[in-house]
């Protein structure tokens, strides 16, 4: 944390469709950065993505510029990239190639822009290691708040549920990163769910395996497959068959037919937390977090959610750790940028 | 690590018998330590342990005199204990009750050495998690050893598989120890292995449950009851009928059987490596190690061990992790008292 007043520090986020820039500034005296300037510019990927550093290169000189500063005003640089992030033979945070981006071979996102712009601290993460910090350090504490429950002495872990799982650890402070990158890769965890409710459709359709990965079965959309698989195989009631024909079965109709007593949706949903917390409960025997952040597109199921998940999580976790925190993820997609920078304020 | 010449650092590994005491010098330049003095008190518990620490502080004290220093020339004490430490509220680290040693309530370690000594450099870790620290920074490191394949930037993870599974999380070179400290409890992973094997013996004996924590179905003493538990379900020959009645089968029995080639003793092992293997794949999930460092009874096997976990564990890794490196622990039962000085040096 740096002690000199209003410092500027830029913050980019590189996705697969846009780059998204933040100036922020962060007051004397306080850890919170405060967003001065935004901007975005399309990700060009093609040609194997080679424009895609020029092109941020240019916008950096461009949002210093329109902010009426000069680049050697910016303290440093954040980048977050939607790719494995790790460590080359001298030390350095380098891209391990990206899916995303088109990027094919290691990429030195820091080498490039220390060359381009002359600023010396930048720090580069996964973008999605970049949203926990960010949720961690500028979220839970920033939101006004008081929170006396959590200690944030130890760690936490973001839990991402959307299409995939995805998720940040965070231990005494920093996102641990990984050897290959793949730190907090908890969706590829190997899962066999607790409970009779696979059972009972892979008894009808063998085809739905029994063990996989846990986004398989605990993501959304591992909720609306199960949830689905359970609509098919089962001869069972339920107020989603009346859903028109052309509609697209989303988690909220399931939590919602849930809570309103619905016992297929209701079965789906409690598989959903089991598989959830028997999750939640292996990472906890890893880095045994204080706080576990919920965060993604099903996290609009606010408290329901968190009840019926930390429910879940203490049947499975080793007893001195059931009073782990839950909370929820309040930055949404800006999580990503202000998290970005949170390795140099 | 300290620049000075040859300082002395104390490091005392607190057992439930009996208190392991090392002097260890630190050459300028290396930063492993040498061992200079050993010894040994036992370990009172009774009365709630009251006179553990009294006792300590009056072996340290003799430990000085007899080595012919006095306590000003120890640079620092490291101690390790068989319970769960974790940080108070004046962010010190502290054990939170400990049963081995009778202590009912949070005991302030550091806090009534540093009275009695006059010490201020004194540091407290879980003994495990001390083995771990000790195994990673002067086992593999100080073994004489290039071991060009390992990087050490990221982190590691020791697995001591006994009468349960132990473990140790390092990332960014330190230990993780938890909200609760069990950090690393990754015997207490939930578990439901894969295979055949498990169904087979609970098809016979429903008593047998398909799903419990890792160390009851993939420690050493889980490898036994799993053997046990088919030679008496299952009618399959097995060398292992024919040993004497009153024999106490041990891992070892069952691993030199597999090797002969024994059908049920090999199918049991193999069920231990899945179940392992797994439980390691959902350890990298989330830290994603550089290095597994395999200790406890059952690393007597040596690189068989290795070998077949090694190979079950890339079936089930998310697949940027497959080649995380597998060692062996070299350092024994000393692991434990030079790694409580591992934060100091």
């Amino acid at each position: 944390m740096t002690n000199a007043e209003n410092r500027y520090y830029l913050a980019i986020d590189v996705g697969g469709m846009s780059v998204k820039f933040g100036l922020y500034s962060v007051p004397s005296g306080s850890g919170i950065p405060q967003l001065t300037a935004k901007s975005t510019i399309p990700t060009r990927t093609e040609n194997s993505g080679c424009r895609i550093l020029p092109d941020i290169a240019d916008a950096i000189q461009r949002q210093a510029s329109e902010a009426g500063i000069s680049l050697s005003d910016i303290a440093g640089i954040g980048i977050g990239v939607p790719g494995p992030v790790i460590l080359n033979e001298d030390g350095r945070s380098v891209v391990n190639g990206c899916v995303n981006l088109n990027w094919p071979d290691v990429v030195d996102v820091i080498g490039y822009l220390e060359e381009k712009t002359g600023i010396g601290n930048i720090c580069l993460l996964n973008d999605a290691n970049a949203a926990a910090l960010g949720e961690y350090r500028f979220g839970l504490l920033g939101s006004g708040g008081e929170d006396d429950e959590i200690s944030f002495s130890s760690g936490a872990v973001m839990i991402t549920i959307g299409t995939g799982i995805g998720g940040g650890i965070i231990t005494g402070g920093n996102i641990v990163t990984g050897a290959f990158g793949a730190a907090g890769e908890v969706g590829h965890m190997p899962c066999n769910p607790p409970g009779e409710f696979l059972h009972r459709i892979h008894g009808k359709d063998p085809s739905m395996p029994l063990r996989a990965d846990l986004e398989y079965y605990a993501s959304a959309a591992g909720l609306i497959r199960m949830t689905a698989a359970a609509l098919a195989a089962l001869d069972q009631d339920s107020s989603l068959r009346t859903l028109p024909a052309d509609h697209e079965l989303t988690a909220k109709d399931i939590i919602d037919a849930a809570k309103a007593g619905d016992a297929l949706a209701s079965d789906a949903v409690s598989f959903f937390f089991d598989t959830l917390g028997q999750g939640l409960a292996s990472i906890t025997s890893v880095t045994d977090p204080d706080l576990f952040i919920i965060g993604g597109g099903v996290a609009a199921a606010g408290d329901y959610l968190l009840e019926g998940l930390k429910k879940a999580y203490r049947e499975y976790v080793f007893r001195p750790s059931r009073e782990t925190a839950f909370r929820l993820a309040v930055l949404g997609n800006d999580a990503g940028l202000i998290g970005a920078i949170a390795p140099l304020v």
